[in-house]
């Protein structure tokens, strides 16, 4: 049975059932005050239980303290029932974090003689810190999971359209001919590096026990010889790391987790920028499969899963900054206020990184090119989009000068073929071929293919679609 | 009869009841979700109204409408019962906000001929930022008594200790003195202006109202000659301010009411700083009222009202800098994540603000000084800390090098008082006098005085204890 | 004769001559290292000055003093000759500012019995924040110049195309026409409002003078009654504002106008995200006058100045945001850190805002319409442009459901008009006339005149194009 | 012959030669514009000779052109004479970088029939990217050097004061004892994390090669099959990694960079939050070797270093954030305005932690524990520093309230071992021993002894000098 939200009186009303935070729809339970209160549930069982393993705390000492307070299993929250939430939060103002009064809670649920076993040795920030990784490693978890889906929906789509000409767009301008597939391949190696740096942290994830001090003092005392193992002992109860040492003031867990996050933000931020730009009104290469409505305009199309993804992009900068501002500050062996700045930042961070990516998954999934339109705006500059092709291919026959008076021209609105057909100098040129835009992509296909080979050597369970090495790597003939 | 959010299904149990934000406990359920939405159905219900008053919509809509709606008086917000959350936050993706979802819902409940009234003419934009000035206006007003009610107790505070010898600190060593009431008058000083500032730009906010392009086309179609005095009748309603146009991507609102908050934050990061400073076991020269407890030590008192509030200081300028990086990303007539990306961001500053306010009205209430703890370390350099008056005084008298040899020795442990009593060109001199922290302390009471008067200037509620004139722009003798 | 950054030697090589920062190109003079050398140099003069206007320091130190560090006028900058700001640079990292060794170059430029009088009674941190805000008035004071200048032209172009139909857009979709000056309208009263904003704020720009702990208690040993006015006489030297009181630990005086200044960018955001964004080469609805060039590819026309204007945009709210979260840290008489994180977060968000608005004025100056691109795109959707009229004005006659069908039709490839007019319900309507775009602009034309009527009261040398009141305030007929 | 700034007109003056940076102050030339002109040119020879290494630019042009742009050898930076960089800034304000203007300035530098070789296939975004990660990754390298001199440096110092108790604090309030070792083992390991991050992530810094729309296409039209491998062999003469595709909108060098950078502050933040707390004059138990002075008072002795490292780690978070979003905008091909606003951002970001760093070993090298202040502060609360200790041994015997009442009766003034001695209970027991805050370490001397084998295994040419496991993970007996 979960906790009761409803049950937070005397702050009563919940502050945020996700009304305004539309990009996180669905997504969110995993990460509510709900879910933090099991955890923090969770990491006082799992001391109880290490100190069990230990073989200090008796084994019906144990065996009360975990079904008092909903033990399930190793790595899975409790289910300790409904919490007085709304208590926890009012009381959390005289010591400055809700542990205090949820061990209050807690130690009335458990009976003498095993109710000194509850949070024996601990400090709040040991606990809090611990479910603050508890729930960061779950919703890490559920968001990688939907990094990789992203990312595999990109490979194939970047599969499907590998040989597809578009305009390249620099400067809002366009510059040159690429593929569809090549500018999926730089989203997908952008999402693909995201999720491998996420995973590389959730898995380093440690739990925390050290502690008034940071040096477990408590624990020696308590425990003698144990004490050294507890840490480890307790993180193998949660399912996280076991910690290099304290880490009160030493805050990179919380900071590394933080930047992987806005990494994942910005990649996925990329896919909906171009997504957003390219189902303009004008563009139209791109939809989402399902656009969204208007209360007012029946007939529109809004790229809304790339509109919220953004706005999830514009916020992660600053909650990740936020978690480093608090990082700097770590003074003491406990801050004097930069360890509360952390919660509520990494907490919307995970959220907002989690909502980007399974909005992600949603535009991934429906994502349609409009050929005609790709093909059209390739085309709209008559020719100037291969301008460069001509600098490098006609010019040595030409001259520069005078090829550049023809680009002028043309862009004045003259007819570049013509204009060129009209050059003795160039007769025998095939003028069709070296303006057509799809004979100057270049190595687009090789960048498509390298990315999922890319990707296909980093997962094994997926077969490689092309065995040809990385271009970027290998030798010349 | 308020909104239920335990009716938020499929997202389920509350992301957040406050458990991460201490800081705001107690303080938040104006900034709701819930209370979002009654803003929401506020500013549905303030248009039909307008559109009644200005005789466009029938008396009978009018009454129908604002009856199913819930309407209680003009500047009040709409008790619109239960609305189904949930739902709105799911429905929320297709189309990037809630009003769309929120539309169906209320037209479900006007029944016709009424019913097409309900949202004529407007875009979701329109009802969404209304509805968050008047979230952001009801609480920045509670807001602004709090920071009124913290000005007023430092102003006591300055008052009651205003020639109370302090030593003041730069770089974090004792410097010169100060006084205890001098140090308070600068934080007054910094919580006024804030709330000046808050003030006016909560006078400010204006509502909304423009149409989907911001042209008011729909109203104008409707109205006809009704639609230019629309938006000011809509404010009206609302209390709000009349828009000075449209602002859907004109976004000032937004970032100078963040601004303001983030300046509340600021000034009172200061107080809590130096409470928190001032509180250090070594130092104790000031308490809170109530010190927080500890889960694993009896004995402490922690400053906990600094802590939280420094919390909030910490973390306030990335929300404030959120609002003005979407506002910079204001395209199109109605941007693509730059807008969506506000709206969480500016509830969270709000609540960031609005929580450390209401702790610092319980620091600032119960602030207490330990005057032997001030004067011990007033005297922990052994006169050291007057060394300045030194130079000024007695340079001219024994040069400036022979000074300098004179501290360095006091520095290196010598007794300061002993070595100027043995100077000859120092003989008549009163050495207790002059190394007397507490004649040192410049014009700290008039820095009071002026600080107390300012005050009394603005409010003409308080008679100023000193009538004197601000001593920085008075003529000298 | 300027200062000579090239001695700066042993620091050596200049580390910024403007090279990663071509938004701030032709303007950083007045902000760089030696003019605020320089302004550190003006602000030991008009200390002594001070003195001398008191009459506490003798006329011949005043005179002497003036002469020595270069003092011109009040509210002009000394020209203190080469300064050796390598050896400052070097020796700031001992006291952790430059004023210390500053002082020391000047003492050895002034003679005695004159020389005691140069930074007396001062604190670094004095002279610091005054150089400060005398660098950041005087820049302050030529953004504003350009601000103002951008905003004429706006409205100059606004009344230009008051009256041209345009397509606006949301979530990057087509929505419903509106003319290009209304848009216009709305930059102009973005940048109007920052430059209003920025202009109180530097008339607030305050002096500092206030001694080691806050208490001017070493300007009262020295001058005795001199001491109160003395703040207020040493402003007038310098034609900074008298402060309210010291503010080294009340940093509104740096906050407010870094928010004025961030607000600044983002109005010229804005302006440059919808220029950027309408130059695309498949809208080319505006073109900056001067478009960039490519090193590869000779055609590109790049909205170069959006783009650098845009990149200030991106920057400046975080270093606005550096000011608050150091103003939020100012613990103590002076803080450990947070004060110096000011200096140059402050200088580059001045430099950044002033290179937006140079390249504004440029933007603005040469913007260009392409009245056929502006016509092309609002057909673009054959009409689907005007849906919501359809709503309004047809719905009522043919059901909202036969409506949305016709529309959907539309959408799907149909020709709006001939289903239109083959609706028997709709004979006798002027179709064409209904979807012509031109005929759904709104109150368009009278946003445009209020926008340009508000600029005329602000701005008696500006007389009004149109008498009329703004529309959002007047009552109906 | 280096660059000479002073020949940057017409923006004339250099903007910063390190005056408002004292933090930087030593450390900055390896990051200057005249050393990113350098690397631009180095990025534009590297070009030239990877066409040659491909067997496609002659040789004689390799010669010609190495030369004539101050070539030296792979992996250093080319020595290219003066560069007229003022006319650089002033042209890229036309194209919006400054690599335009200067391949046409070192066009002039090559004789025909080389000169059609400069630049040749390369877009400016591959020039300006590269030369980016040059002098990142030259920055890097030096401030690596330095966060593993200070990581060494505070491993002594760990290792010095293993044993040596302190007052641990938590909430700015002394909480239970821990050592001055163990402290610094934190700092240690948060140093020691940043440098392993910085050190993986310098490793990785890539060219940019892939042409105007990362197609590779030009080079493809110039070099045929030696395209491919094109961009691995301009990767090897300039020392960095060959990129694993086109980079110009997936921007993780740039953010995993910065992100690395900011934990170096970060970690370096703590270290000096820690000092300047410790160094305050009523706590007194560090010392930097070198105190800094002051302008007014002769006797203090400011932790200058501490607060200069103070300010780089509140400016840090903001500058890393600006890096997070321009790349979350980086829309099309090369983005329109976010790719600009990274440089000055990032070059900042390097100078802040590199002059960190620096300060940091100063900082470490000449640190000074006044063991006499440790002692004296572990004692103030009267033995109530242990009263954790006394509720887990002695509140078995008399019980928990008894002992509570105990120690409030100690915190209001009591003499807490006369209260102890009077419990009838506690005979026998070693009152003195109990409350010797000595006795109650826990696992500092462990803790110390891991982070310093922790450092001895990742660093072969250091013996360890503990060869225990690290205590958190080895099993108990």
């Amino acid at each position: 049975m979960p906790t009761d939200p409803a049950a937070a009186a005397p702050d009563g009303a919940a502050f945020d059932v996700g009304l305004l935070a539309p990009v996180a729809a669905g997504t969110a339970d995993e990460l509510a005050d709900a879910r933090f209160a099991d955890a923090l549930v969770t990491a006082e069982a799992a001391l109880v239980r290490a100190w069990g393993a230990a073989g200090v705390a008796p084994a019906e000492t144990v065996s009360a303290v975990s079904a008092a307070l909903g033990w399930r299993a190793a790595g899975e929250p409790c289910a300790p029932g409904e919490l007085p939430i709304g208590r926890l939060v009012s009381e959390a103002v005289g010591g400055g974090n809700p542990v205090i009064p949820l061990v209050a809670v807690l130690k009335e649920r458990v009976a003498e003689p095993h109710r000194r076993w509850v949070h024996r040795g601990a400090t709040s920030q040991d606990v809090l810190d611990t479910a603050l990784m508890l729930l960061a490693k779950r919703s890490a978890t559920a968001l990688l999971a939907d990094l990789r889906d992203t990312a595999e929906r990109l490979a194939e789509f970047a599969r499907a359209h590998r040989d597809e000409p578009a305009a390249a767009r620099t400067l809002t301008q366009h510059a040159v001919p690429t593929t569809v597939g090549a500018r999926a391949a730089g989203w997908l190696r952008g999402v693909r590096r995201a999720a491998d740096g996420l995973e590389r942290i959730a898995a380093e994830l440690p739990a925390q026990l050290a502690g008034a001090g940071g040096t477990l003092a408590s624990f020696a005392s308590i425990g003698g010889d144990a004490a050294p193992a507890l840490p480890a002992r307790f993180a193998a109860e949660l399912g996280l790391a076991a910690p290099e040492g304290p880490w009160h003031t030493v805050r990179w867990p919380v900071t590394e987790l933080g930047d992987a996050l806005v990494r994942a933000t910005d990649a996925l931020g990329v896919v909906a920028a171009d997504v957003a730009t390219l189902s303009r009104t004008e563009v139209g290469e791109l939809a989402e499969g399902a656009g969204g409505g208007s209360s007012a305009m029946p007939q529109k199309r809004n790229p809304a899963r790339s509109v919220l993804i953004r706005s999830a992009a514009i916020r992660a900068p600053h909650l990740a900054a936020t978690l480093h501002a608090a990082a700097a500050l770590a003074v003491d062996e406990r801050p004097d206020g930069a360890w509360h700045a952390e919660w509520p930042a990494l907490r919307e961070l995970l959220r907002t990184a989690r909502g980007a990516a399974a909005r992600a998954v949603e535009l991934v999934s429906g994502l349609r090119v409009d050929p005609a339109a790709v093909q059209r705006n390739l085309h709209l500059t008559g020719g100037l989009i291969v301008a460069e092709r001509l600098s490098i291919e006609l010019a040595p026959r030409i001259g520069a000068d005078r090829l550049r008076e023809i680009v002028a021209a043309a862009g004045a609105g003259g007819d570049l073929a013509e204009l060129l057909r009209a050059e003795p100098a160039l007769a025998g040129i095939d003028i069709d071929a070296i303006l057509d835009p799809a004979g100057y992509t270049g190595l687009a296909a090789r960048i498509v293919d390298a990315a999922l080979a890319e990707g296909a050597r980093a997962d094994p369970d997926v077969t490689a679609a092309d065995p040809d090495p990385d271009p970027r790597t290998e030798e010349p003939a």
